[in-house]
């Protein structure tokens, strides 16, 4: 059974099927019928106007994103963790040409914005330093953790009152609303948010993200993200293809279902690793305590899972699972006691 | 009946089936049984050890390609018309951090020796210019037309004695060696080719191209390449469904086959649109003298195409088009006489 | 006697005499009294709000100039045989980003609105391919002629037209003003121009090149001009001595003196190589046809310049001579007869 | 009297009376009889081959070298309060194409190889991470601290052992020198430095700094350095008066007797601010704590310094003073009492 990553599952049926029923001739690159429905089906959603682009990668969002927040002299505050510092091998720098990092500690992968503003204390106003132009936050967290409305907002404010942008990275935006239960709104635009990549792919899409920009400068924004992705090489010759699974996705709360039941399941695994968790369980990823005899006690059950250095594991749920499907490692991490 | 693009039509569904067929669980990213296959089965395609990779788009695979290839203070040659200076927004430039394009002429969009030689000496090897460090070849060209074995080697020699890295872009690799009749290798490395950008999505694919190291730097190249196909956000978290069909594009021949019948198709008509021809036509694109008259009359009978400026058109076939099917516009072109 | 270029030449008494000046103690970088006086001594001499920059050479001027004026994504119309073009290695891609210079052809190296309009006219608006966002033209040109201020206009409002920036290369700006007897705003921003590289070195200064923005947007691309100074390292511990050598050159007018000689000599010269120009003579440079073996008859006089491919050369005036003392090359070239 | 940089003092005799006898015609930009003299002086100077070049700035020397370590998908091991990091305004970033700086801890801006294992110990050799590919150190450090052979030698193993480049930081470097006592190859390239910027400015220079590889790969480095020099806007068209500054610094010593006489001044005032001193003293740097009453006391006497937060101020020494001249500034600290 796999718990290694949200990616390593195969794709939702029905968007497999959405595939198929976009399999007919159209215009090529984002000039199809598909593409068009983009921005009203995330303007309802999201219930204000979204300009939105489907590009290949949660990378390629992300970075895109930040390359229309930020300019190459400019600074990206984010956590020290964050998928963007280091997972991304550098992406970043490359679409933004060159801007800076900025890292920040925080428990569970969240910024806080204490922490952020005594950043911004430290940064003198002249050429010679780096200006912080953009925040950049994930919701969930890279330790499954969830932001609040109101702790986007917090942050949201902070950007605004320093005339910053505000990104969030989304690839896991499916098991943040679900856990919060909140309108999509309340959690992105509403609470200051310019910028959010809406993650399909690891919530059982196959290929392609969606890159949302909300406010008044989001048509801008959108037409200069356009430039970004032909250049970077992501505007597909085929985009309905992408097109048609993005919409699937949010067409009958197809995201919303899947991630609850990822959820579901990570809340009886978390049930059954009490005791041994480093965060609090809120979206579709445990760290537990593991020592190396258990991890292989686990494996040798037939779970895979990924090390999370020594002494510690990552268990990823995904959309395939729901409560009952993961009962047998819920009762395996019982079984091992409390840590 | 479409012949605006060869990305309008549906994608092939011995593609489909296999995207189904590559639907379960594996490894992320690259990690995944589909992509281990591909360095294999491209070699034995090539008869060559090949270092392969899925990328994105036929730009991706271009630019990733160049990047291994030239410095950002170098230059590359290429056709004024070539795709890579026409249709990617500049994307060499990203890709390369600002290497510099440098336009040759050439009838039907071909580079020869000579232009690519008059260049070179034209360059004082002082720092203040440019240094030429790669060619790129387009087979089959913008113009559909298709350079034969000695063509590209004589282009192959030059590159070698100059030091110089030697790409083509084979968005319609598959039509160019469908008209040629020779071995995929004779066209390539054994014409002294180090990269090729090998098309699918043209061809019947759906997503992802590949792109192809030959030769002794291949494994480097590769590795580079991997890198930067991280940075620029190409490495797909589900790898496993573009590798896939790439396979299935390669494996049997339903790259050969496919592009057949598309070069069929413009054969069908190239014969029926005798006295109009602007190029020979080799591949499966045409383009014809048009009048607007004419134009107009024939989409009126249900044909689109591109107009290409004033008074002439560009058709281009696909694979789900042959001879047959498309003797109706042979025929409309027939009918609105020579021109 | 030296005509191979005009940054051979010693440099002139009074710039030395500014930086022996200006060795005081003193705010670093560009917090110093002389960098401070800029702003106001280039307002006073355009007639008109300046925002002026020190940098180290014309090329960085050039380039920092061309990034505030064109996106990444964007192009840049220059000609064919600029400088920016031929003679920067690709500066302006490494400072822009990969922005594309777009080679236009005119006689004499001047860019016609015609040829810009053309050029623009083949531009589709689509996300494929380059929008121009700038031109750049340089007065006086890499052949030493001069562009007229109903000239520069045309052009101007041409980008205007067209929502692009203008940059003027005046390494040899000098030149082109003693040539005209014109006021200099009549040359620059009152024909539309937003941007000048301001000559100094060619014309005797030392180090240090001014970097002009005119308008109501010079503040804003000023200030990021500085921003790219920095990150360029192009911001100098000790800028006051470049200052000085600024303020020098255009305090009491010995730009324009320097100038004058300079061209007063070229003139000299054109007259002893009636028969023999390739290009009227307006500034310091003269083209002139001339075989291998007159060249070398010349050099084993004495005079050096630099061989312009065969059969002819080019030959360069400069600010420590005048008509006077270059009657030996001008009476040497007429004992060559009309060639 | 200034205590506020090393920056805003006058330049030193010999080196204005360098930039006098300069002052020939000669070939332009690194064509030049001073230029053609670099490598043979630094080679001498550091008893191995040297390749050499002249550039603007501190940050083009460092940048230029960090460019010719690291690919753009690298990253550049260096104090989290290095000069790269903090004062550049992001230039190497701009230089490298994006490579990322990876911040370490350590007393007095000094890196330990057991921060430096430990950082490499946790990155990934997998494509999502960045790839350690240099380490640059300062010396003297931010904080006035010097670096002594056998502590750069052990970070020269480890940049070894990985297979990383090591670049150094030597914008102090004469005054790092100046205190060990030891050659200068002893605390470079014996020590396995690759690249150094050889700081004059600071050290009484006008403009220019030197750039200088050791070891096997220099030339090609240089080779390559020479092309960024161009590309970056640094290739001055009068370098000879860069090359004479430069030579002037190094023949007869006064590199090291000017950073000699900054460090005696700086022992001076250590002496006369014990009890206050935040880090030892060991080249031209004092961090003192000083209330702002003490601070204000101080200035109201004519001395000028940097604030370093709340509590501390900087006091920089320079190549016109010694410890007889700042006795008046030892003086008043002392009288401060101990703090």
């Amino acid at each position: 059974m796999h718990f290694f990553s949200d990616n390593v599952t195969p794709i939702s049926p029905a968007i497999l099927a959405a595939i198929a029923a976009a399999d007919h001739a159209d215009h090529g690159y984002d000039g199809d019928a598909w593409s068009a429905r983009l921005d009203g089906a995330f303007s309802d959603l999201f219930e204000t106007p979204v300009s939105a682009l489907w590009v290949a990668t949660g990378t390629a969002a992300n970075c895109i994103a930040l390359a229309t927040l930020c300019p190459p002299y400019g600074g990206i505050l984010c956590h020290e963790e964050a998928h963007i510092m280091v997972d991304e091998c550098g992406a970043p720098g490359f679409f933004t040409h060159g801007a800076s990092l900025m890292a920040l500690p925080g428990d569970g992968a969240k910024l806080s914005p204490l922490a952020v503003a005594d950043r911004l204390k430290a940064i003198r106003p002249d050429v010679h330093q780096v200006p912080a132009r953009a925040i950049s936050i994930t919701n969930a967290t890279e330790y499954g953790l969830v932001y609040a409305p109101d702790e986007v907002a917090a942050l949201g404010d902070v950007a605004k009152a320093h005339g910053m942008g505000f990104h969030m990275d989304g690839a896991r935006f499916a098991n943040a609303v679900a856990h919060l239960g909140c309108a999509p709104a309340d959690v992105t635009w509403r609470a200051g948010v310019d910028a959010l990549s809406f993650g399909c792919v690891k919530n059982g899409g196959m290929v392609g993200e969606a890159l949302l920009f909300f406010g008044d400068k989001a048509p801008a924004r959108a037409a200069e993200a356009k430039r970004w992705r032909k250049r970077s090489g992501h505007l597909f010759s085929k985009g309905r293809y992408l097109a048609a699974q993005i919409l699937a996705m949010i067409d009958g709360g197809l995201w919303l279902d899947n991630a609850g039941r990822a959820n579901a399941a990570a809340q009886a695994l978390a049930a059954g690793a009490a005791g041994r968790l480093m965060h609090v369980v809120q979206a579709n990823e445990l760290f537990v305590r593991l020592t190396a005899a258990e991890a292989a006690s686990l494996r040798a059950q037939g779970f895979d899972f990924y090390d999370w250095g020594d002494g510690a594991a990552r268990l990823v749920t995904n959309w395939s699972q729901d409560a009952q499907s993961v009962a047998p490692l819920a009762q395996a991490l019982q079984a091992l006691g409390h840590g």
